[in-house]
């Protein structure tokens, strides 16, 4: 006897629209759709990029482009149409801007935004970078992962942490690039043109990538530059440690607070 | 006086073929002389790729490769044979039918499978890839080593967090080959010529294994780069703080029985 | 009635420039002015590297070199001055040289001394190499984060075992080039001309960084090397393990302070 | 009233010899000294090989070759003779063979046999390769460190795990070499000419070393390429999270058992 009134309608879409709960297989087909879309997106974008696939299927790019910009832009109508049904943006108005206003709603308009616009057709250039924006639609994929919400958690716990880590290696960065330059500048004035291309060397090497295309070759280069590889094992140091530890804590909290079982009586952890 | 029946010697083959319970000595030397002529293979397949090896010994590479199809032709044959010893694989047709679908099963087979088939004179570059599988001998190994199944454990509890580190990589990877790409596109077609190209740049760097063949040149490429590098930090973190708490779970879970503080009966680990 | 006294002024002199207390909201501005003068310090020396920029804002770069060496030595003689409120350095002689000797007023002194030495008008390339003191400036920012602190007490905490793991990398860099140089030597005279070029690329492969200008082409200087490329592996997990524990032990630490199961009372930490 | 026998004497030495005692100056002091002097070795071995520092100095380096190889020989000798006051050598002849046995007694030996030995006039690459076992009295330097001693509890501890993952390498390393073989030996044989060929690039790869003086350049090569640098980052993880475990533990394992400040009692730990 339940009538399809406009509310139960709007209650059935903001079920589905949402993370699918145990046993709402409607809900759950829609999930996984949106995530082969959003992949399939993503795909097309890597191989319109290939000159002979893009040739060949120009055509085919363009249609899908189309069918996705409009499945996406429904999906996210719906959702702010029936984002009032979650308590938290009840408001007709100010509940839907609330919400428009989430990153992940952000996200979702931004990934289609770029289609509409009018000055599209001004500046390509301009519509490849806009373009870009589209890979945000991975950035969906999160809602659906329990483990990455786990790793989003301890990274989050240990932010302060983290960004002090990174704080440490750009005074390293920055004292390793002004070392290096007044060093190699003499012998090599067109690699250590500058303390930012000497940065550039000073990032391959602290994170170890090593490309090779900047190098010191006089001595006390060489000895900096062994001195600032071997600091590059530290920033790799630090913030494993922490993440290591911040695991560790994870790893405490989820431990039930467990019961003798000869007496009943809770442990200590 | 134990009758030498049928069933006997296939209860003892089946002991034979299993990993060696301490004290059984005859079990202990199969296994050893199985994992010997496995890594004898291994070393022989790579040395066959040595030209100047390969034709001074043309003749003892085929005559070994003969013998151990032979003997490992015989060990998968009495492992199946013997296998309905196992309670598991009881029945003595769909009981080794479920043995010979297990994995390590399966890498038996395929690693003499090859030597058989009819199509291995066809085309001597798909007996190439057919080949490699012998590799799979090694995965034995595994079977004979305590250690390396700690090792498996701990990778084993923590997979779903690894397989989301590998998740984020890969989104990270395509966000930033796609920027790369737009950023280096103009000034480097040749070498930054699809997201594809700029995606193998991005896995040397985000691993921060920085080969050096593909490299940003622009200042806006550059500093992605530099970005690029640094999160490369972050995707050798992750990983290493899962498997760090894993290890730390793992140890704790080895520890001494505790007991409870309120009755002091042990407790369950 | 605050008598404005010259000892009242030194008291509230020296509270403005020692890090600010909850709610002193004139020191707080004091602390970001100063932080903010270091960071445009050090912009302002990447960007004098620059030629282009350099020539067309020559003026300018040196009117803000005055500015800031007039605030810092400003900021540095207050420092000295009302140090003696501190009751670590009250003696009015004795106590200002204690405080001149620490490791932040020193920096502070040796960021503004070349500008006043006569002798930077003798050689440029002696003052170049003073001006790169001046970046020490930016260690006066780990004052100001309370995160930085806690990774300094990490690491201070495992120091011992840290400077360890430096030794071994040494040894086994020694050890590296020497059998390098030994093995590569004649194969490449000009590339393993000595030992200590041979060092720089143990350096190079034992931090994993591999820049490539330096390698072994022999089959025995290749094994070496492989070998020395696993072991750069070790000498990342150890001081990674080492600050790992140290996060973990920092992170006990903290935690909810604990009560006796015996008697109930609160544990000290 | 100290009689200064024969037995007194040998005492003495033997404590001099052995590790320092806290107070005992005269045993402190030769401690430092073998020390600087071991130190002094290894730099003129590696100041030796400069060309230029070789030709300018070559008598002084045979004259301190002299002097160090007598002191280490007297050393040697001392050891030997005085070994029988520690308890567990105390037989005159089998406590000093096994004295002699000893890793560290081994290491000395070798470090002044070379000097002695008649053949070394026979041919100079044979004296070369001696030579580098000079590098051996490096190894004494571990008797000096308590900290080394922490760190080498560690990694013996997790020895056989860590083993297990350089298993785990060597066998990655193998197939990885086998596919990329197949994979690029067409495009690049001069490059990819052999297995044992691709497997310096697998080290270089899996180790993310990244030389880049071999390299992949086909689609699937880069394809297997991009896999094999992401299980780099595994292969760090590994050993970190191992030893990071390891440290963990060692650090629990020398917390005290605590006591609780108001009744007393031992607290659970």
């Amino acid at each position: 006897m339940a009538v399809w009134s406009y509310l139960s309608v709007r209650k059935r879409v903001q079920e589905i629209v949402a993370i699918a709960r145990p046993g709402d297989t409607v809900s759950r087909v829609f999930d996984v759709s949106i995530v082969v879309l959003i992949l399939l997106n993503v795909a097309a974008m890597i191989f319109e990029s290939v000159a002979s696939v893009c040739e060949a299927m120009d055509g085919a790019f363009a249609a899908f482009e189309y069918v996705s910009v409009i499945v996406f832009s429904l999906e996210y109508l719906l959702r702010v149409w029936s984002c009032v049904e979650d308590p938290r943006y009840a408001h007709p108005v100010f509940g839907r801007l609330r919400f428009a206003r989430t990153p992940l709603a952000l996200i979702d308009l931004l990934a289609v935004l770029p289609f509409y616009l009018p000055f599209v057709n001004v500046d390509l250039r301009m519509l490849r970078i806009l373009r870009i924006m589209r890979i945000a639609r991975l950035a969906k994929l999160g809602r659906y992962s329990d483990s990455l919400q786990t790793l989003g958690r301890v990274v989050a716990t240990k932010k302060e942490q983290l960004i002090s880590t990174v704080f440490i290696l750009l005074i390293l960065l920055v004292i390793a690039a002004c070392l290096m330059y007044y060093a190699e500048n003499e012998m090599q004035p067109d690699r250590f043109s500058s303390i930012p291309m000497a940065m550039w060397w000073a990032v391959t090497t602290l994170t170890t990538v090593g490309y090779g295309d900047v190098l010191p070759v006089t001595l006390i280069g060489r000895l900096m530059g062994a001195l600032i590889a071997i600091l590059g094992i530290g920033m790799f140091a630090l913030p494993t440690g922490i993440l290591g530890a911040g695991f560790v804590e994870e790893m405490e909290r989820r431990k039930q607070p467990r019961c003798c079982p000869h007496c009943g009586k809770e442990l200590p952890k």
